[in-house]
């Protein structure tokens, strides 16, 4: 385990994961449409109920009936903006816990100005790549499309920043991931670089980390022990095949069966 | 067999997936973004020719082209649901058979108003799990966000209701299947629980319902023949793998050699 | 081979896909809804990095910080085609590649005037099945929605005109590719029928057009060598499995092992 952080046991993630399965939480994700498919069958697989319910008359009448919200600004536009907005004030509203994917932050200076504004909308947690985190942390400039640049722990000091000026858990996911509330931070190793070679790895976890987030009284343990859950799901789907078709498949199979 | 219903035998389902193969019916599907690639390739893997047009100025146009309409409701959005009229009516117009898939009904009051709407517009056929079909019916408030909180053999008379009132053909899909024009009801069982694990499923089966709908003489039989190939192919894909990821490959796989 | 047209080895596409796995070039997919996951794992499985970015105020930005441009019109509207003309008159004027994929050309009156406006701003290369580029070329009146109705081999005269009258590269492809700028012609054979059994396998091909362009000094050859790539996974994950579900997985994992 990397020094200096706090680890996280496969055994009390799975516990989380137990409790998932038996309490079906409704996970409403405002994702972009390159994940869809993938985040809905990702929470099928770790027991979660999800819904994609994108119409700005509608959601924030579901948020309220959900048990966490997923905002993952992808393939933002101003109509999707719209939405997610109204449904992370729902959220607040009803005490929903939500996460901010920050797909692309740094790069577009429109989609910047929204991030901003959701930062300012206190999520729950932001699970972003290194690029992602730094930019959001005002400390760079994005990395290339929706790929990180950088190592995930070149970016773990602006995590830690960006986690205590905005008073919420940051996990900055790669090769290994790091999960901080600004002052315990957990470091999550293991996985397989394959995931980098299948789309959408990241968005998948974020909406873990909403499923996770959905049942806990610890959220800041919630967040690593999804990121615990992804990491063993990656390394056995690996160790059944290394080729990006097939790995897609068995990552969750795993999921399914830890 | 459930007693008191009539039985579909696999071998008319057969025949009947035959001649979907042998004609390539053209099948428009204004579907859900979750549901998208899962629904094409479904039809694929039957024979049949899946095209989604979503723009209001073509679909009406297409529809006329097309040998049957699947409008399923899962991502609607006012834009959506203008170009879903456009294309019901030009379907009604050019007697284009359709198929309703009311995903979410009973929660939301925006959707259900264009649901109504949607009934009034005469569907051939509507597939919808338990809680969908109540809450159409009007015997329920819904679901768990697009899943069903009530087994489909407790919606079997709210089905009949439905059929008979809208004088349309009901499917209402679980653990067995209820096949219904209010006065015959065929029950479907087999399958496997895996199917649930999925996302979507419920929505490849919609659109596999059109596709047999667009070749027949005896809808009732054809709307029962999809839901018996569908049971079928989930008992092979079950058989080589219980794990979702893998599910999913099989199925596909269990429906294009059936 | 065929007779009259050049050959494309497989070892200088290898080359070729050699490059793109070191350069790792980002390509902006403005792409449809139902191809998006598909189009991004073929792109990272190919070495390249796929990014969908569809805001109308992003595209034109990212297209330039972008190696190559996909402009799909399968799930056109009125909207995703006026971020469609943004990007490419953005890739246009920072030299940036860029692939039409004119889906179900011919069909449909509406999609046909956007296609004839986009065909006047000069894609780098246009790829489709028969029956589109006939119709592209003024000699047909499109497939059965987005199938095809035509052999490629019917179309390499209307292939040679589109590319002459455009100053483009056409790719029209089916049983055998065919790659032309009007003078030299590439004919592509291999490959699997099961291939027209999956969703998008144009539209992905498409984007392998886009990402072998990203990098060369000679675009005829590059587009002939993402066929021959293709088409040489097609072969190895036939031999895998001849069902849709498991061909597509092996699809992906031979064009990483390519």
């Amino acid at each position: 385990m990397e020094p200096g952080f706090s680890n996280i046991g496969i055994e009390s993630a799975r516990q989380e994961l137990g409790d998932i399965r038996s309490k079906k939480p409704l996970i409403h994700c405002l994702t972009n449409e390159v994940a869809m498919e993938f985040t809905a069958d990702t929470l099928l697989a770790i027991g979660a109920n999800p819904a994609m319910i994108i119409c700005q008359f509608e959601a924030p009448d579901f948020v309220r009936q959900a048990d966490a919200l997923l905002v993952n600004v992808g393939t933002l536009t101003p109509a999707v903006a719209e939405t997610m907005f109204y449904a992370i004030k729902a959220a607040n509203y009803a005490k929903v816990p939500w996460v901010l994917d920050p797909v692309a932050a740094g790069l577009l200076p429109w989609r910047d100005t929204i991030l901003k504004k959701m930062l300012s909308l206190h999520p729950t947690a932001i699970r972003g790549n290194a690029s992602e985190i730094l930019a959001l942390a005002g400390c760079g400039s994005g990395g290339s499309g929706v790929s990180t640049t950088t190592a995930s722990c070149d970016a773990v000091d602006a995590a830690k920043q960006l986690a205590s000026n905005n008073k919420t858990i940051v996990a900055v996911t790669g090769a290994i991931d790091f999960v901080t509330d600004g002052q315990t931070t957990f470091a999550v190793d293991g996985g397989s670089p394959i995931a980098t070679r299948i789309t959408a790895s990241g968005c998948v976890l974020s909406a873990m980390v909403a499923a996770f987030l959905s049942q806990t009284e610890n959220p800041l343990l919630s967040v690593a022990s999804a990121c615990r859950i992804a990491k063993e799901a990656a390394a056995m789907a690996c160790k059944q095949s290394p080729l990006p078709g097939s790995f897609k498949r068995f990552y969750l199979d795993a999921l399914a069966s830890l």
